[in-house]
C-alpha cells in the first residue's frame, strides 16, 4: 500500500517487505514458544497478514521455520565467497548478524529449538545446514571438503553459543575485532591449502 | 560392602564407586527430565542410596549438576597438558568421552540444559567452564589467553554439537581420526605461538 507523498513501491518490493515482517515475527514466536507451540495463525496475526498469505509464501510451518532459521543463521555472503575468503566471510556474516540486530536473543533462542525439538533439528540439518555445507564444500573442494565445511560451520556455531548463549569468561565481552583476529587463522588452517 | 570371595575394597574406593554411580544416574535423570524437574531424592532412588548421602557428597542439586556436567565434559587431561599439547588433548578428551561411552545421548542432552534453563547455564558457566578456561588460559599465557581458551572450548563444543546432536552431513559419520587430523591444526593456529 502506498501512502500519499511516498515513493511508489513495486509489487516485488512489497512482497519482499511482507515476507521480512512475517519472518521477523516467526523468529520471535518460535523463540518464545518453541517449534511445537508456534502456529501459522499466530505468526500471521503478529505480522498483521492473512494466514493464507503465510501459507502461500512458505508452504507450511516447516517451510516457515526453515526460512526463519536461514535468516537467523549466516547472512550468506560466505556461501558465494571464493575459497580464500570463506573464513573471513563466515565470521563477518555471523558477527554482523548477531552483534548488530536487536533480536540477537531471539536468534539464539531459535537455535535452541534444534536441540529440544526433533522436527526442528531435522529441518535445521536437512533444509538449512545441508544447503550451506553443500555450497561451501563445492568451493572448498578436495576429498575432505564436506567434513571441512561441516567443521567450519560447527566452530562458528560453537563460538556463537559460547559468546551469546553461555557468555563465557573472556569471550562474552570480547571485541568482535579480537574474535575475528584470532578465529580467522584457525578457520584458514581448518580449510588448509587448495588441492 | 565386601562379598565372600571378593577382594577387600578400601573405604576410599567404595566412596569413589558410590559417587560414580550417583553421577551416572544424575546425568541420565538431568538429561531425561531437565534441570528443574530432577530431584536429589529421585537420583538417590535410582542410585540405590540414601538422599542424605547425595547431599553429603555434593551439597545440593546445583553441586550435583556441576559435578555431573564436569564429568560429561572433558576428561580433564587437557587442563594439565603443556601448552603445545592442549589442542590434541582437548580433542582426545572429548572424542574419547563421547565416542566410547554408552551414555553419549545422555551427555548431549545434558548439554541442552544450559540452553534451556537459566540456573543450569549459570552453573555450567560459573562452576564448570570458568575453571576449565582458567586452567587452560594460565598455560596458554599472553594477553589474549582467556579469549583463546574460551574460543578453543567453544570450537570443541560446536564440533560435539554438530557431530552428536545435529549429525551434520560429513561430520556425523566421519572417522574420529579424520576429525582430529583436521581440527588439530585449526586449534593450534588459534593458540598461536607462545609469547
Amino acid at each position: 500500500m502506498t501512502t500519499a507523498g511516498a515513493e511508489p513501491v513495486s509489487r516485488e518490493e512489497r512482497r519482499r517487505r511482507t515476507e521480512s515482517v512475517i519472518l521477523q515475527q516467526a523468529r520471535c514466536l518460535f523463540a518464545e514458544e518453541g517449534f511445537e507451540r508456534t502456529t501459522i495463525r499466530a505468526v500471521a496475526g503478529l505480522a498483521g497478514v492473512d494466514p493464507a498469505l503465510v501459507m502461500q509464501y512458505f508452504g507450511n510451518k516447516e517451510g516457515l521455520f526453515a526460512a526463519a532459521m536461514e535468516g537467523a543463521h549466516t547472512g550468506g555472503t560466505a556461501r558465494t565467497a571464493p575459497r580464500a575468503e570463506i573464513p573471513a566471510a563466515v565470521l563477518r556474516d555471523l558477527l554482523a548478524k548477531f552483534e548488530s540486530t536487536p533480536d540477537r536473543e531471539a536468534a539464539v533462542t531459535l537455535l535452541r529449538n534444534f536441540l529440544t525439538h526433533h522436527e526442528a533439528k531435522r529441518i535445521m540439518r536437512d533444509e538449512v545446514m545441508c544447503a550451506v555445507i553443500g555450497d561451501l564444500s563445492r568451493t572448498i573442494g578436495g576429498p575432505d571438503a564436506e567434513l571441512k565445511a561441516a567443521l567450519l560451520m560447527s566452530c562458528i556455531a560453537g563460538m556463537a553459543l559460547g559468546r551469546y548463549a553461555l557468555e563465557l569468561p573472556g569471550l562474552g565481552d570480547a571485541a568482535p575485532e579480537d574474535i575475528e583476529r584470532l578465529m580467522r587463522p584457525a578457520l584458514e588452517a581448518l580449510l588448509g591449502e587448495p588441492e
